[in-house]
């Protein structure tokens, strides 16, 4: 549980980022996020808005019996009272109240253009309004925490109101008075500046919560770290309206192991990726490979240009261990692929090349004409590894051999669509004629060629397409450009990548296959 | 062309953004690329490693004949030569000068540990590597920039060796220093100290390149031209190795209208979000929505909330008015958005919608429907002018009906892969079926209903697929996910796009192709 003296991590995916566009969250995935929350350790997790949005109300409703956290403490966001209208009169207030959280977090107005042209009201009522809607929560035990909307853009309108209306807040018993950068237009000198002004001026823990309009939301975020601020605010991947919030991930990362601020209990750090990808699921968003810290791709090392440095001082390359956040380093196969990047990947793909340098040579040639053809084979971990072992001596014979294929499309007089597909192989020195249908002509083709294959080999009962990537590369007219075609398989277990490139679709979908069905027989 | 006194904005798309796990651009691709950056105004265009790899030789080769640039120079990147070896027989450094571009920025090491222990030599040899390679290089009548790599790790670990090589590059005749947070692991307040130190011990024009792995990338760039630099680098969308590069947009739109600094030439600002689009789609990388400055979602405003306030004072909710850089604000979830949405397209397409209200609703809830199915009209003009024009009184007939169609592809025993569709058309009432080949299932189905309609329509004679875009939305596992495809066509004059949207792929490329035809009958 977060005490006064510490530094506090306020997660706010479940209010502020779900304001992006896109995301809806069911109760049951706010209590679920809630949890991932809690395993990383933030402090504070702000739910939602009761009694302005049904499915939050439910959410505070149902989180007392059902919602058990070992780290954090829940928060409901809301509004000051109306202007001109008594406090306990106010229903939004009432609905604060009856979420029965520990710790509320109010909106106020802080910048006097809002005040006036928004809300239509005088500053002197403002400051009221703020100072009567934190007496009344702190009166009926809550902890409160106010959140300066659009203070930035207002301290550089009057830089008085705004400390104006932290004091009336601190006065009336708040614990955090929140800047926030609303509009997101800030940078990290700026709040460095007017955070060192504000700290001067007004006693009482001070938070920052920043959009990431700039694109530099966590910047921001440090900056007024290290000018006194001691609450941070952020979403999980950084969700949020417009270009989205900070990163609560990439913040809390920063502020532990670039910072020194041990904003985390132990062992939360190493939970980071898990979760973020965990969150990324519930809100049905494709996780960022790219993103800071838990990317799949951070720690991802191109380029035989290092890759023999790499072997020798990972530290000389990366900024940080991976494994201190959940991830870990990856070495990728490209045009620049040397001997090293080679050896490096067949190790970490468990292939062992000690002894066969003329193998580790064959197989930098191959990649390298087919690369210039269009293939890749970065994001196809198991076409590579077959590649691999397929160049060894005791290499195993095909799976199968084909004699021919046929697939179609047929868009039929009742206005069905239906596709259908032969393969005629060779399995084991036995001829197999399969047909069978799919919503595609690639699936279809995969459904006949599994049906021939699977009771030589019953694994690939379980076996299924999971994902299914097209790119045309280098359209030169009518005459056709080449298409790669990246494969998605999973057995219900894990999942694996497999390409195949050819001027037709569907035979460069063919070789991602029959890539994808060997992979499952030989190595899973 | 850039001055010596101006400050430089340096894009390393295609060099260092090229880095990035998935991209793989051809030599068109790289010359379209340039094109583009050339058109938002930045000073320098890192074009790629001549001599290291062929593609970039290349590129550089056309380059001279085929790419005429109104704002940028082009740069060739290399490594210093190497160590022990004279520069004058290093053939690195000599394809460097066959390149035969006006600015070369070569790379080197300035942290001793990457000294000593990467490239296994001495802190004096490495400067005489500096020294020699940039006085060669100018010699030969370059311009020359040295991208100080590691610098603020080697800055660290001992602060002088950076400075020797930055000294070393400027009194051998460099013309910029570049400070490169090679491994990403600053944060903005350090990159402030290390720069204004540097600053104060180094004469000559400093740059900076910053990585993303903190998600620092384009706050650090920005601290460090507050603290002194006047070369900024960056890659387009911030596409790079790990988490990738500082964005160059959001640092040239944060230094022209938050730092006051007029970075580029004046009507290079609004074309940002058009170029950045423009970029991903070579990189066949999807547009990222809530990208700062330019991403889709990046001025887009939840209605309800705040809406009449926005219409009042659009300025008290966007940190910068969107049309700047080339974006524009929406408001998600309205009617009335919908309808004007809906007017204001029809205008910019020549479509009349005066006195037809009632259009304009059924198309707006024709266009909800087909985008909840995953329907995208954005980047498709000519299959929504053709839905406006259906949904108007005087609407005419299509083009023909369809009986039945039917494509396939076929490995036959020989190993050729062939593609032929067969349609079953009535045109004018009367029934035509045409078969025709084609080097994929969709490219026959093309050729088949053209050649059925061509002799009713004699200028479709002039009409061929230009680029043909497949994209999987929703993967819901083996049920499959919908296809959306984008077809380009041409008739030798101009392009224009359609769209096409099932769960098989050859349906949804049905309906792109026949938009494609009736927009070249029609509306050509």
């Amino acid at each position: 549980m977060a005490t006064d003296a510490s530094f506090h991590v306020f997660d706010t995916t479940l209010r502020d980022g779900a304001q992006r566009e896109g995301i809806s969250f069911s109760v049951a995935d706010k209590l679920a996020v809630a949890r991932l929350l809690d395993e990383i350790g933030v402090g504070y997790i702000e739910g939602g808005w009761p009694g302005a949005l049904p499915k939050d109300t439910e959410f505070f409703a149902r989180a007392r019996t059902e919602l058990k956290l070992r780290h954090a403490v829940l928060v409901a966001f809301g509004s000051t009272r109306r202007a001109g209208v008594r406090v306990e009169d106010d229903p939004q207030v009432q609905a604060l109240l009856d979420a029965e959280t520990p710790v509320v977090c109010l909106v106020a107005k802080s910048d006097v253009r809002h005040v006036r042209e928004a809300l239509r009201t005088t500053l002197e009522e403002n400051l009221a309004m703020v100072a009567d809607t934190v007496a009344h929560l702190v009166a009926h035990g809550r902890r409160v925490f106010v959140d300066c909307e659009h203070f930035f853009d207002g301290y550089a309108a009057d830089p008085d109101h705004g400390v104006a209306v932290l004091r009336a807040a601190f006065d009336a018993g708040a614990e955090v008075g929140v800047l926030c950068d609303t509009n997101g237009g800030m940078l990290p000198m700026g709040v460095g500046r007017v955070v060192a002004d504000v700290r001067s001026r007004v006693d009482g823990r001070l938070g920052i919560h920043c959009q990431d309009d700039t694109g530099c939301a966590v910047a921001n975020s440090l900056a007024a770290v290290e000018a006194g601020v001691t609450h941070v605010q952020g979403t999980a991947n950084g969700y949020g309206e417009r270009a989205g919030n900070a990163d609560t991930f990439a913040l809390v990362a920063n502020l532990v192991t670039k910072m020194g601020l041990p904003v985390v209990p132990d062992g939360c750090l190493p939970e980071l990726q898990r979760v973020s990808h965990a969150i990324a699921e519930l809100a049905n968003i494709a996780p960022d490979d790219h993103q800071p810290f838990v990317g799949a791709s951070a720690f991802a090392h191109k380029a035989g240009l290092h890759a023999s440095a790499i072997k020798v001082s990972p530290e000389l390359y990366n900024h940080l261990d991976p494994a201190v956040v959940g991830n870990d380093m990856r070495i990728l196969v490209t045009e620049m692929a040397g001997r090293a990047s080679v050896e490096l990947k067949g190790r970490e793909l468990g292939v062992d090349l000690d002894g066969h340098g003329d193998v580790v040579g064959r197989v930098v040639d191959r990649v390298k004409v087919l690369e210039a053809e269009g293939w890749s084979f970065e994001a196809a971990d198991a076409s590579f590894e077959l590649l691999l072992r397929a160049a060894l001596p005791e290499a195993p014979p095909p799976l199968f051999e084909l004699e021919s294929y046929k697939t179609s499309v047929e868009h039929s007089r009742t206005g069905d669509v239906v596709s259908e597909a032969t393969v005629k192989v060779h399995v084991d020195g036995e001829r197999v004629i399969s047909t069978a249908e799919g919503n595609g002509p690639v699936n279809a083709l995969d459904n006949a060629l599994r049906q021939a294959l699977v009771s030589r080999h019953p694994r690939l009962a379980d076996v299924s397409l999971a994902d299914y990537k097209v790119r045309i590369l280098g359209w030169k007219g009518g005459t056709g450009a080449t298409t790669r075609v990246l494969v998605d398989t999973t057995d219900g277990v894990g999942e694996w990548t497999t390409v195949g490139v050819h001027a037709n679709i569907v035979e460069a979908s063919w070789h991602a296959l029959v890539d994808a069905l060997t992979y499952a027989v030989r190595h899973r």
